[in-house]
């Protein structure tokens, strides 16, 4: 025998983690749901709210990205929709979307370190990041290629604060963006994938799972862009990024709408 | 050129389908980013929670599920997280998470011949049933292996009424649902499939999606599974499903929660 | 119980299709082996080289084909080799590869026509070509983007003839092909996908398999692109088609080597 | 512009590593191409005849092996034969076909150990071990579950002698079968994996390039097994490793071909 702790199936009962599924059914939101089955307990109300801030900010960033771009290209050759969303996810790998895992685990060693060592938390951040430098180690969770200013960065950052889940992984975040800029004598600021990264952190999350928040993130991105491939083009035409123009809805605020 | 509607990315600037993302973090669900990537608008409010209902159903389904049981086969192997997940995913296909699209596709066709050839709803039902079991056609969305009242079904479809989601296509469920006992001389009941394929018919998907919508809910409990298998087991072992016992959580109420 | 007919594997035992692998291995070759597993006896010998022929002309296309180009993307985000290579096989789909299948199954059509209707190979073409026109079908392995010439087809045709292998799926194959320029009024001439699904017919392959023997060809071409890709490049580079030049060994012949 | 060096195709041109295809097609054997497309060049004949024995090596070996398993599993979705390969693909990681790669990376290990500190072969497989040892670290290569005496190693082996092509990697592969049993005081066999391991260390290939090999031999496979199942079984049954039983040809003798 083997044992499982996720959920307890037979005939007309299904419980996920202990919870009866027609409970969670209405009364529990996709992102408790996820938190529920990764973490086996429901999240605390904040806490919930910002796991879905987490899942809202990624859900899509244009063609560009490889997991879309791969979406996409299998999408053209006529593949069924599981084939062009395995495609999709298989590009989430070390460099797309890894940034966050690495993110974390140098958090992680930062507050190991200040702690074992009795540091406070800018002397910490300079001892990680000398230590980096020194290996030539990549720093994952700042500076961006495109964004300067990530509009995802800085509305994750102060919703967690609304939401008084703003703990020592970010304080510790800002030390070591603080010592980069001041080492490197230019501005790398946090990006989203740092934010994020000290977010998952501040949830209690293992690193080990920070790729797959950002696959249940941008699944219905790909999923948007495979349909759009499929309905809107001939088959096995060649994808050019660079020949792309957005013809979408022009710019209009959620703040419009009565809900 | 090409076109693309979805998603608008430039230097700081990430707008999705028109809304700037800053906007929509904190403020729109994830079930609702959904509703928006795939159908370009924000749902209204009891649209968006009866997406989210639909998706909390089938978060999990215990080991046995293709799905599941190839992520955590790829798991035992050592493989990386993308590859766990890809193998689950490749596993959403015609017949596992199949039977939502296919009838939908069956409730959209009664539903054309009902207004074509002027019917009620048993009539049409009946033509339809007749000519699928003359064709020796599956009949997708009615009766299950394991669950003779499924405990997602009857929920789903009572949330939908208090939404004020139950329209024409749960009523030609109903009919169909009818019309089957009565041929078969047998209960088939609809079942989770059916339950979801009507409701997204309400929704006004495209069966071409439904599979899409299965991915989303399922990727939560395929990571739960992969994570388990990598944590909790030696590598390489042969993972028999019929010596699984669940050890998790006992039965508990979701109401008890002060939430 | 259930049964399977490929191996049986026991303790210091492995029979493939009945023969011990070390009587197999240095006595047959890898195409040899493609075809036993696949079709339960070894070949004939004229069977086995035009498989091999078949396998060897399909290796690599350069970096445009789409399973290619995915199999790249992928290792430009630092996936490991099995993401990259599923990937990569993924789009093996119904556009790209899918061709030979299709007309594998135009050609098996066409001569059950033949037979049925006692037609010659002329009038049978014509009946099929009419009824695909008319139906607006697609008619696979008839012309080709690239090449006017393919210097596969000729090629590929050619070696059958000498090895005997020429039997009457290449006439009908002929047939449809001048039948169709006729019709057409210009020369839509049979393609590298339409000789190869003529010779896979000739050796009395399933149409079912077809772009099963496509991805045995394309997997070392995908190998050499994702090894290229991690070896020579940087991550997460835009991989522009239009960009890429060849600086491999200029032309050289075969024959110059002493084999 | 960037560049490749594998491919160069144009209208009416295939060249692979400088080579025309159509001189390719009928001259050259598939594991040629392999090590063509692979390493740049064309092999020596002995080469060439040694990796075909390889890739023949380990076409199949039953339902059990997880990539098999899992391609097994997903054809039972219904899904198509991308989707079923890909899965397949997706198992050959680090632990299913990953001892190759380890292997190699020991040998040559070793073999750098004994030139930097002229050491003879026994004592440089000494410290190797030692080391190994010491860091807790797998030595694979070495010991198998199912078979005492893999029939594919020794014939492997002894092809290889014939062929000229047993060099320093497989002396040194001895020595530390040797070593391993004087250390442990129970035999732990060289098996197929450490075979192949020596023999592609002989043939200089990059040990990143260790699973594309098991690929490409277990591929073939995979697709018996695939069409198998979708031609054999119905949808969705629960494949039970245990209950499977052999029906195929009884044990026959390829000296029994006049070939």
């Amino acid at each position: 025998m083997w044992q499982t702790a996720i959920s307890d199936v037979a005939s007309n009962k299904i419980h996920i983690r202990g919870y009866p599924v027609e409970q969670l059914i209405g009364s529990v939101g996709y992102a408790q749901m996820v938190y529920l089955v990764l973490k086996g307990d429901l999240p605390a109300e904040n806490a919930g709210k910002l796991l879905e801030a987490i899942l809202v900010s990624s859900v899509d960033h244009g063609i560009t990205p490889p997991s879309t771009f791969s979406a996409r290209t299998i999408a053209s050759t006529g593949a069924e929709l599981n084939a062009c969303v395995a495609a999709g996810i298989l590009a989430i790998s070390r460099y797309h979307g890894g940034a966050i895992e690495e993110c974390m685990e140098l958090l992680l060693e930062t507050e190991q370190l200040k702690y074992a060592e009795k540091l406070n938390d800018n002397i910490a951040a300079q001892t990680m990041i000398a230590g980096y430098l020194k290996d030539n180690k990549r720093l994952a969770g700042f500076g961006h290629r495109l964004h300067t200013t990530d509009p995802r960065t800085n509305k994750l950052l102060q919703l967690a604060g609304q939401l008084n889940l703003t703990g020592e992984y970010v304080i510790l975040a800002r030390a070591l963006e603080r010592e980069l800029t001041s080492v490197l004598g230019k501005k790398l600021p946090l990006n989203v994938d740092g934010a994020i990264a000290a977010l998952l952190c501040e949830l209690d999350f293992d690193p080990a799972l920070a790729n797959g928040f950002f696959m249940i993130a941008r699944l219905p991105g790909m999923l948007a862009h495979i349909y759009e491939e499929k309905t809107r083009f001939k088959p096995m035409r060649k994808i050019d990024q660079k020949e792309a123009e957005y013809d979408g809805p022009k710019e209009r605020s959620v703040v419009e709408l009565s809900r």
